[in-house]
């Protein structure tokens, strides 16, 4: 079983969430990279777009008209959010397994999804069937999967961050709040002003605070764990770090005084291969996850009061996509779950 | 009056609120920069150790000891903790007038301020005498003052974004949450390890959730606003950024559904001439105030629901501190109060 | 005269060299900005993208055809290469003076410029009657200059550094060498993949070695003041900070063993209210000059060897571009020559 | 023997360099850390300290009093200059293998170290002893080493940058100039003002310009692959990134002018595994190399003048360091010199 390889193949690879599966997947022991897509890069070998990959990465970008995806075991799309939901059924019915790192999958309600995304959903039927890959939620669901919708950044940081708590139901599900800072790759590798150098180095700012887009994936999680709807104020910020999600989130014990949450937390997530709970009083910092697929988490509660500051970091690019990404492949096939995604974070 | 030169003292010129005074003094229409002092540096020109001043000040630091302080019209102390308060009475009662930037004068409750700045209080009739140098909250008394207690960088960006809130009763009290971000530069210029550019670069964490000495500053001014006691949950985080604070503050609306909260804003502070309501829907960002003494401030209220969350930057070193500080300075002295404090932030 | 008030005209204003020309003449005190043209945002205020300028500049973009420049007294072309080009004459001709801010007139040779352009030049007559804007070279001509081709970053820094040596005489001419780095706002505030914050942040690289425009202005201008051709390679590089152009120039001598170079170097910028000495053994720093109109140089010998170390700082948007323009508007309209340029540099 | 374990020490792993080697080592094959010592922070767990490590490194700091240093088969000095060489002879008299990440073995000259480091050597006997580990010009003598003293970061840039060009005699070894530019983290982990988030950030500046540590090395190195003394004038820069260092080289063919010196790189470093010589018209940047043992280099003619420039990045805690630590152990014990080193560069 060890020396099993499975092909896969990588649709649109020229994003920051590509050039990091391909970073990841050139590592792993059992995956044999067979095809990568790119429709403005066909012909260029891979390592002249990305020079990190040089002597490591020999295949060239492929049009997807000629990409042989359908020999693969599994394919990734690592695409702009509306391009899995038109190819996935094909692949699906020639027995390929997808996992899709965009947005196409992750919401349930088609409606809900099509007003945040601003299209027509093209495959309603598959979303019902898609797993949401989020390991520490639904392992045993991925293991069987044929298509896993892959949680967006600011969701798998704010998840694992409340789950305990909403598992537990141990908070005031009304009130939630998350307020939530991510590193400029997390806009990904368009060319646009607003994250320019020039523009979001030295600068802090909020934005979407009337609406984001992750607002209702994290809300359908949340309110799963809770088993109930939950209230949520979601704010999402722009910091200048390349690398990293920190989610500081915030919820009032519904009178469960006597709790003891960090025992509560690492029981929780003893098992947790990627999730690791920091001893009481620490303050997780996103560098100490760097380029791995760790989740950092500790919990506080301030002067002993009833509100609950729960401090949780990611690599955006790695748990919060690729990374994870690569998890759920491994949970599919029955590789080791750690398979591929060993590196020891990269301080400084 | 146009023509009133008034001669300033600066205790404790070598740190980042001590340049940025000497910076704003410098080139302020009425000041006649005294003297400058540095127990460790004595002796040195001050624009060796900062060439940004080379050619604009020209004096040397002196030694305490020597420093004709008495002979100033104004004293700014730019000093660590618990120095002010054990040199401040003999200059007031040579009728020198004072503004500590420091912490020592800001809190009311001596044996709060005892506890959580780990040392005794040496004057404690005089923080009875302070003022607290907010002058969109302390207008007349601030021009009145002989002592003024300079507010904190996260008290200011936190307190504006507040007020007119808690003036008019509108939210909750009880579950203030301020989650405040703030530039390195607010760490001072001490040799220090977490603060070394390859740790704090490309790298986020929150600090100090037990407890933050800003904590009680901040629930002293917002328990004045609303007229009662308030519950804060405050939690500072480290930035990647040189200069700015970004307070990003959550309140529950306690009922009064039909308030314009723009409307609210906007008339608060049409008078104030370094606060900025910018227009629904904005989000300010740090760089947008970068070396000038503006606060920008935006409320949102996401979905119409009842948690209203506000925005609120500064430059941590000026409105934050050294610009207040001279803000105090025209109004204490009856000078313009944008006197010096007219630059235009530097973007980008 | 010193009420003089003199109407002024920006074409372009929406890149950095636009914004940062914005905030030096929305506080001249002898400007009264007139217009401000923008092609693609016309009807947008000039504050809702610079939020920066709020409270500050009134204006409003205009498109181009709309635009009253006829009626300035100045227009500033802070435009791409080949637009000034276009449209200069007709203000020429009707007695509206021009300052140029791209390159369209800096290269007296027009064979050389269209080569490495890669355009045809409109208007060769008007090179010809140009004049390059570098003060500390060309005072006298600017004085009376109806046209002002206002010098690039890279070559003002690396002409004021090289400048004494040259003049004198002192170096082999054949092999200088020009070694620059600079912050990513040279680059402009175009939407590029290559200098978004990912990709340009926690990272250095040079480019353009095989050449670069830069290169054949800074030759012209270097032969200028060595009376005969030079030799010289040039490399740029760019670097993870904002703004700065920091140039480390490499010049031999040719055999004048005993001169003196840092009393060469103080006695020819002793006039010059924008060039700073620093003492012997000094190391300028790009901070120390942000934000100011100041170039700041260090003149080495290291190990007494014939190899010269000329250390010249400045930031790109001032000197290099949007303060040089002032400086040479204040010289052709006999304003004082540091008027509206005198902010002290923001450090940190 | 790909089962084959060394016991490995560690003696001074607070530093950046230290915290490098333990993240290699805990990757690596065939070791077993052993040991790691530090006076200071004796008892407390590393990955205490560095948060990265935890579940990977389960060590505790050991006073260097009671660490059983001769019990490994090799001991890494991780220590300020001057430590090692005090200690290095006791181990090597046990057989204990030495690789010395710090100065004290570098320079053959005895009075010429002890010039530049300001102190006596201890050890001089051991200096000559020593291999100077830069595998791609000492290869064989390392594989046979006791003690190997490892390169500093500027001069594994520098000289794999120059060597193929001095080896074959193609420049004018009179005039070599290094212009280099260094992350911040390789001034260390020291608790400095000048290397601050706020002095060293958005700031770039030469420093040591009359004279810097890493130039008799460089010189003693560029001398021995000329076959005679060369001249070399090396400027290094503080840059605004965490990790890599880009040197910048400039050479004057003398007289040669038909090389292909695309192909001499190419071909002189065809058979090492890390050093990848990159296609023609290339600029490697910093993060093609970031966290990885690999050195990029490119190769110009600019103007097909007979000025050489050449480009070189590594990541200055790896190559230069911590990284062609492992690659000298690795061919000290025969390992496959890649082992534990194999990881992808982290891009972006």
């Amino acid at each position: 079983m060890g020396l099993q390889m499975i092909k896969v193949g990588v649709v649109g690879g020229t994003g920051y969430t590509g050039v990091e599966l391909l970073r990841l997947l050139a590592q792993h022991p059992s995956v044999a990279l067979n095809v990568i897509t790119s429709r403005g890069e066909a012909g260029l070998p891979v390592a002249e777009m990305f020079p990190s990959l040089r002597g490591r990465v020999n295949l060239k970008f492929v049009d997807p008209a000629d990409a042989p995806l359908d020999q693969c075991d599994l394919v990734f799309f690592a695409t702009p959010n509306g391009i899995a939901m038109k190819q996935a059924a094909d692949l699906l019915r020639l027995g390929v397994r997808v996992i899709d790192l965009a947005a196409d999958f992750r919401i349930k309600d088609i409606a809900e999804w099509e007003t945040w995304y601003g299209m027509k959903h093209a495959a309603p039927e598959l979303v019902a069937e898609a797993v949401y890959g989020l390991p520490e939620l639904n392992r045993e669901a991925i293991r069987e999967a044929k298509l896993v919708a892959n949680p967006g950044c600011y969701p798998t940081a704010t998840q694992l961050g409340f789950l305990p708590l909403l598992e537990a139901g141990l908070v005031n599900a009304d009130n939630l709040i998350a307020d939530a800072k991510s590193g400029v790759s997390g806009a990904g590798r368009k060319a646009e002003v607003h994250t320019l150098f020039a523009e979001a180095g030295d600068n802090f700012k909020a934005y979407g605070v009337p609406g984001h887009r992750h607002l209702p994936e994290i809300r359908q999680g949340l309110s799963q764990l809770a088993g109930r709807t939950v209230g949520l104020t979601f704010v999402p910020h722009l910091t200048p770090l390349i690398r990293g999600i920190h989610a500081t989130l915030y919820a009032r014990l519904n009178g469960s005084d006597q709790i003891d949450l960090q025992a509560l937390y690492e029981k929780r997530y003893e098992q947790e291969p990627f999730v690791d709970v920091l001893p009481p009083g620490s303050h997780p910092e996103t560098r100490s996850v760097r380029a791995s697929n760790i989740c950092r988490i500790a919990v506080h509660r301030p002067q002993g009061q009833d509100m609950i500051v729960v401090l949780s970091v990611i690599d955006n690019l790695v748990k919060g996509a690729a990374g994870q990404a690569v998890q759920n492949m491994n949970i599919m096939f029955g590789f080791e779950e750690c398979a591929g995604l060993s590196q020891i974070p990269v301080l400084p």
